[in-house]
């Protein structure tokens, strides 16, 4: 497995566009963003669990229930969600984008990103569909990718090639996410190619089996969106033999899926809204998986704890309470804490008790801007990772006068 | 039932005091207090249910078992959690404190609150406990208000007199609490006292069911405490016939208690960590009590709403988003949603979907320092109300370097 370049163009096949239409106002930022696969593609998709869904989630779920899809249409600047006439501008975006591009509306996957319960007018949408279609390029993922950007600071796009019976497969992907981030089984906007050759079913569990170690333990500020879904489009013309079960060629693919996955994961987190820290929680030794994550999660999301790593502060204590009142089971009198980031690591907590240390060094350690906070627990041998950031003076700014 | 001046001490048979005695720095600043009752009372007290829990909590927790105290001590400035010695500190001071006193070590009721992890030195304390009886008084409700203080920035204190088969009895209360503030059962640092004649198993009865609707229902940051509590000491004094059953005297008493807790409420998530703003979310048309306050918790906790209320953005998108990732059962296109102030209402939402409003007026409403969010729902006729705060800089800031 290698990092390759080209995105979600990097893939056989596909291509990508991104264009300013108008529906923001600055025009120096596209503001929509076109994938496209020659050839129909095997389609999966997970989404919010919030009970408030956008219009665009419902449509494109209907559109791939046959498991198929050809082309991503994706605008920014308006979520497209709490809208009276929301369904109807969703379907008119597919039927647009269908008729320009000669395919079937009900293979297109159409989503929607920005402010909540502000009506979508479809006229400048209706007049950027020719112009993505105009620009569509194998060399257009990066304008792709920043079609779909919001409070975003940094373009969030990788692709690696792996190899499957000795075929080389590519898979890419690009996402958005800042803001209004706390997974619940999907997450955040994230649409991943592939020209890997892999049944509609099996593409299906490999994405949700996937998400459960990956964007379901991301979070920026502990709020699930109503528009997140993460959606994976495998149109084959890699040319390996149809994946139908899981045999090593599944592994090989999840495996590469993974490190795809992973790695946008730590780019939305390290980008969440005002963050200057990347910040990794390692739980280990612990009773299951399920209270892994739990005590993971609740650690990553204590406004307490990130507020103090924005401060490079070792309050370590923050760590405990959260561990404390997040529910899992968890022998609080047998856990350790250290703090580690590119300059070492130090430990501050053995058996629930503080350890002599040396706040200098704890300092030197936490300046850095990728932190993993390491927690042992003496309850049994299971593990996880979360990822999430710190919470700045900037996250307060950004969301304290967002529609303006 | 009438407020009156006193706080804890409004009570028949109460005194108290703050004094200086040197866990902080600040010599300004008190950081210790002591409440005493001339005649041994009834106590009845509610926990945090972090898993990680304060020393002191643990002997309170055992001192009172079989019903009675007689004195309150409590310091600011260390939490005495997750200390080695930590029980062994706090059995120290209510031995200190009963020597002093004359009265049974068992008959106290120990609190700390501050930085956790640090150990907590009993020297400055076994200082601090001749002042603080030297300065006992009828009028030291505000001095052991501002002892238990940490980084709050108004004293909390109220008193009333309510009447009881024709006998005036006085309830009073003092309260901390600023950040690390999302009750659970169980919260904050708050102390009653009251002259009333009620049984030990009523008391907590009554303090058990008040906090569901009360203390329960306030979050500044989504964190649950470590050394939470909430105490209530009932020294008979005013005479009245003793309440051991839920009769007319029991429900008076009841108003009086509710009176009381819903105030300090108010106040402690006013006066939220950094805090500009009161938010009390008022939920009505749920289907039942226990969906009303998921509902409730989930807009009040919902860092997005929190900032767009500190930019004084009427950004109703983001409580609809909390509304529908709550996990509770309700018709997201059945909400209703306004925006209320001293200036005004403003209804932003109807049935789910957006309604045209002067962003003007709304601007003007949400200016104010205490702002309702009212949410009708279309799913029955359950009804509660939350407290919280807006998120600002200064939360940042005072959470990004706490310790040092």
């Amino acid at each position: 497995m290698k990092i390759i370049e080209g995105g979600v163009c990097a893939a056989t096949g596909f291509s990508a566009s991104g264009v300013h239409c108008g529906i923001r106002k600055n025009k120096e930022k596209r503001d929509i963003a076109l994938i496209y696969s020659e050839k129909k593609a095997t389609a999966a998709a997970v989404y919010t669990t919030n009970k408030v869904k956008g219009a665009p989630l419902t449509v494109t779920k209907n559109n791939i229930s046959d498991g198929y899809a050809q082309a991503v249409i994706c605008n920014s600047g308006n979520a497209n969600t709490c809208n009276a006439n929301g369904i109807e501008i969703a379907e008119k975006m597919c039927d647009l984008l269908g008729k320009e591009l000669n395919i079937d509306p009900k293979d297109v996957v159409v989503a929607s990103t920005g402010v909540i319960g502000q009506p979508l007018n479809i006229e400048p949408i209706a007049s950027g569909i020719p112009m993505l279609k105009a620009q569509l390029s194998r060399d257009g993922s990066k304008n792709a990718a920043e079609g779909i950007m919001t409070t975003d600071t940094r373009l969030k796009e990788l692709s690696v090639s792996f190899e499957i019976d000795g075929v080389e497969c590519k898979i890419g992907g690009i996402a958005k996410g800042s803001g209004m981030i706390h997974p619940n089984m999907a997450t955040m906007l994230v649409f991943i190619t592939t020209d890997c050759n892999i049944s509609a079913q099996m593409l299906q569990k490999a994405l949700s089996t996937d998400i459960q170690n990956t964007f379901n333990m991301v979070s920026v500020d502990g709020d699930t969106s109503t528009n997140d879904m993460v959606t994976i489009l495998a149109n084959g013309m890699a040319g390996n033999k149809e994946i139908t079960e899981e045999n090593e060629a599944y592994k090989t693919f999840m495996e590469a899926l993974n490190t795809l996955t992973v790695y946008l994961c730590r780019k939305i987190a390290g980008d969440g809204e005002g963050a200057t820290k990347l910040l990794e929680c390692e739980v280990e030794g612990a009773i299951d998986e399920k209270n892994a994550k739990i005590i993971a999660k609740s650690v990553i999301c204590s406004s307490l704890v990130k507020s103090a790593m924005f401060g490079s502060d070792a309050n370590w204590g923050r760590v405990l309470c959260a561990i404390g009142y997040s529910g899992a089971a968890v022998d609080v009198n047998k856990v350790f804490v250290s703090f580690k980031s590119n300059k070492g690591e130090i430990s501050v907590c053995e058996n629930g008790a503080g350890v002599d240390f040396s706040e200098e060094i704890a300092k030197e350690i936490l300046l850095e801007e990728e932190i993993t906070i390491k927690i042992k627990l003496g309850d049994g041998s299971a593990k996880t990772v979360a990822w999430g950031c710190d919470l700045t003076y900037d996250y307060v700014r950004i969301n304290g006068d967002y529609r303006t």
